[in-house]
């Protein structure tokens, strides 16, 4: 026994901190979040990146549980595939377990034991006494999570954002946060991914008025609005407004009926079922009676959205009395997709009122004065930046250090990175093991490097592949090369290439005595170079050349 | 003789009216602009895109030359590409012919007519009679074009801002805009990039203002800044800047140090040699007395920014004494590719700044009442936004009519797109060939629609070669299938997929008489099928099939 508490960074790709951290403390160890991550542009191909739980199965007798903080795929999206290969029990919100659920169902897995967390409520794990503090973010129950360890509190600031006018009227706690404060907090976990921000993130609240004026100045057009499922509260303010100027509201996408409906069902989600109308029957309603909310606010290519902007929904057809409000930003990376999306709906006569334009978004990330507030309440000892990308981490550091804190009480984490907390202090210590698992359709983790360098290579340059007949016994070629190739030219000048690439592939063959097959990888090999030498003195790409014997 | 102007759209893909614009009268062709795009995610492996000019080839002999706007990559990249098919005379300020002259010679294109215009200068090109005027923007000799025809002024506003307070000196003939507009504009090209951003653009010497703060800020860090080379008024200002300071300055980065040489030569840069350090000797200059211009602001791969953020530039070291800025805001799509360099400097412990934090960087293009002033001054009577995707087009628009321009005089250009001008007005006729010609390495045009999907294709699932051997006279299968997998999966379970894929490779086969070598294809497409149907079911990936059969 070591009476120290480790705290490990088992998940994230790009962002650092995020998906899944875990706390250790002799026989227990406790999870929170159990998110993925989006392949990036280095991984064509994959679906999903998760984390990778070797650790987690090392030490499978002694997880008390994985604790959500709310229901976001990067916080909850790899619960299915981990509770595959470990059985524990989960801990959300009613809204976060509802939208795990859904999850749950489309892979098949019963048997899970969900348990509801109330905003304020508490929770023994284990050595963990947990208290879950509810804040605001860009989905409802969103929870921020004081976990009294037997080395003192460590605190999880969760995804957060302060917002003094609520959609839902449930302010956060901030006296608690200070009582918390006050007693004393050995470890702050904080998010920051929008520490690179002055001042503070609008409220939710903002987006409604935006959206009234919207809904006011277009009195007779059809409205059609994109934003995430998940985010109720802004579900609930345009269906509010929508009920104000008399327009019914149907949902359109399957993540949006899905999350209308069960949020509707838990009493998240305010809405009398006179006001909506099924996406079939919306063509009895009159545009100036009608709002569409809609998913695609990514641009996701088979989103409803999406879909509409490019005349492949034959539900919803785009025309010129449409106008269209994007509620959210592109997400970094997805800024091609979604304004590929606007190019296709403004092409087809439609108004689109987007963030660039006009307030009809709100981060729910906190910027730096949030930030700042949540470390005064808390006032830590030591303080770990997460959820961010390094720039952001170092950035958070630095904000601390202006609020007073010694640098040595900071450290940035890495993906596997071990600290170690006991009365003498927080260190670091060695990693665990960690990594990233790509899913790619049903496969998990069979995906790697090797994988990965070979689809690039493919994408690049394409591939030729070169068959030859051999005569196992005389060694001689008794046909071809026979050639094939994708993805590397079509032109008849390449053609050219391809004839004069057999040439070559016969002559370096010809040094080598094929009667025997010991020496048949090494002739391969020298195939491999000198028609990838030829072709690209001649062309300038290097496709992957494949030499294949038969006999 | 028709005596109508027709105005033909040639070039760009994701962005229209780009890269290139040609005007027709008769026996005169004008072409405005021979740039390149740089190719979207859609098209892997590809190196620039270039308009395809059929419909020039097919009037060599009417075409007087090509008039540069000025020297962006999107407005002179594809010359060598196009000279080399028409060889036509070259028109464009000293700047702009410099940044051509480079190309060319990287093309060893020699005994190109390369012809110098002067800012307020005019020339006489078939029945075109052209007025060059300059305006500001973010490269030093760029070009607005009234361009007098039979049929009336035609007047391309080039890529622009206004700045009030150029660094320069020269400010932009604003009575010669309004006396042109006065004497009537029959049809005005403008630019669209900015029209989505209210109010006006910052003049270029704020830039210069950030930067002679940050230099004043850090006293004794070593300075790099990275931008692009082409800007020759942002590397002016911080020449300037260093030399108040005391700081010599080294140029990094193959295109800094060819366009510092060459811009030095024709004296748009004013240097002092005795400032300038030779980046092998960099150690000997104390860090507090030295900047960095470099390359790599936008994150490009081989550029020298990035390799120094990723520790691959053997020259210069990055370390906490560093304070890196970088003077550009990150081009759409080149996002992550700038916040991986950003995070991998700061977690080498240097100090980044970068337009989300400090105004260390203006656009080169117009706001929205930037573009308001060009249309008061040229009051045209027809107008076709240019130079933007479909959505800033059509805002454009938008804007047009709320200036007071009727709907029916403005057109909305694409890829291909013609207008005539006679005395009766424009109209929009038939298209001309048009379309895009994808450059990979060497070959141009030779990569098209199929062999980008096989790469996507690739990409997306590798792919699977089953090799049979056959014997052509008894139709019998002598050998395999031997299989070879690339960018599939790497698991154990894939390989019994594999093994199990042969045998429904083998039961395809079964069903054909394969003495009849005429039935060999449908063969061939019967694995394919049932291969990609197996694989499908068991792993949800789709990989390219390729039966190869060998006698």
């Amino acid at each position: 026994m070591r009476n120290a508490l480790q705290i490990a960074f088992l998940g994230g790709i790009d962002e650092i901190g995020k998906n899944m951290t875990c706390l250790v403390y002799n026989d227990d160890i406790l999870v929170v979040d159990c998110g993925m991550s989006f392949p990036n542009e280095e991984m064509p191909g994959v679906d999903v990146v998760i984390p990778d739980i070797t650790f987690l199965k090392q030490n499978q007798s002694k997880v008390r549980g994985i604790i959500l903080t709310h229901g976001h795929e990067d916080h909850i999206g790899a619960v299915p595939y981990i509770l595959k290969q470990l059985n524990v029990p989960v801990f959300g919100t009613r809204l976060t377990l509802m939208l795990l659920d859904n999850k749950l169902r489309e892979h098949r897995l019963d048997n899970v034991r969900l348990n509801c967390i109330k905003e304020g409520g508490r929770l023994q794990l284990g050595c963990f006494q947990i208290e879950a503090l509810k804040v605001s973010h860009s989905i409802a129950g969103a929870l921020a999570f004081a976990i009294t360890t037997p080395v003192g509190v460590v605190f999880f600031s969760g995804d957060f954002k302060i917002d003094y006018t609520p959609v839902d009227g449930q302010l956060m706690d901030f006296a608690r946060f200070a009582e918390i404060g006050k007693r004393g907090v050995q470890l702050l976990l904080m998010e920051s991914t929008n520490v690179e921000r002055k001042g503070y993130t609008m409220s939710e609240r903002t987006v409604g008025a935006s959206l009234d004026r919207i809904f006011g100045e277009n009195p007779e057009q059809r409205l059609i609005v994109a934003t995430f499922a998940s985010n109720v509260h802004r579900l609930q303010q345009i269906i509010d407004i929508a009920k104000k100027y008399g327009r019914k509201v149907c949902f359109s996408g399957r993540s949006m009926i899905n999350v209308a409906d069960a949020a509707t069902r838990i009493g998240e989600l305010k809405l009398d079922p006179s006001q909506v109308v099924d996406v079939e029957r919306i063509n009895r309603v009159p545009d100036k009676n009608l709002v569409i909310l809609s998913t695609g606010s990514q641009g996701e290519p088979m989103s409803a959205l999406t879909r509409m902007a490019s005349g492949d929904f034959n539900k919803v057809h785009i025309n010129k009395n449409d106008t269209i409000v994007i509620s959210a930003s592109p997400i970094p990376g997805n800024e091609k997709m979604v304004y590929r999306v606007i190019n296709n709906l403004t092409s087809l006569g439609a108004k689109v009122i987007y963030a660039a334009l006009a307030e009809v978004h709100v981060s729910g990330h906190a910027c730096q004065e949030e930030l700042k507030l949540m470390h005064s309440l808390l006032k830590p000892r030591y303080f770990i930046p997460v959820h961010g990308e390094s720039r952001h981490l170092i950035f958070h550091k630095e904000l601390a250090k202006e609020l007073g804190m010694r640098e040595e009480n900071i450290f940035i984490p890495s993906l596997g990175a071990c600290f170690e907390l006991d009365k003498r202090g927080l260190k670091k210590v060695n990693p665990v093991p960690a990594g990233s698992l790509l899913v790619d359709g049903l496969g998990v983790g069979d995906v790697g490097s090797v994988v990965l360098r070979d689809r690039r290579h493919l994408a690049e340059d394409g591939m030729i592949v070169l068959v030859f007949g051999i005569d196992e016994e005389s060694g001689q070629i008794t046909s071809g090369p026979d050639v094939i190739s994708r993805g590397f030219s079509s032109s008849k000048e390449s053609e050219a290439f391809i004839e004069r690439a057999k040439e070559v592939a016969l002559s370096s063959l010809a040094r080598y005595d094929l009667k025997n097959a010991g020496i048949h990888d090494e002739a391969k090999k020298a195939i491999c170079r000198d028609v990838k030498n030829y072709l690209y003195k001649k062309t300038k790409r290097s496709p992957m050349i494949l030499p294949i014997f038969v006999d």
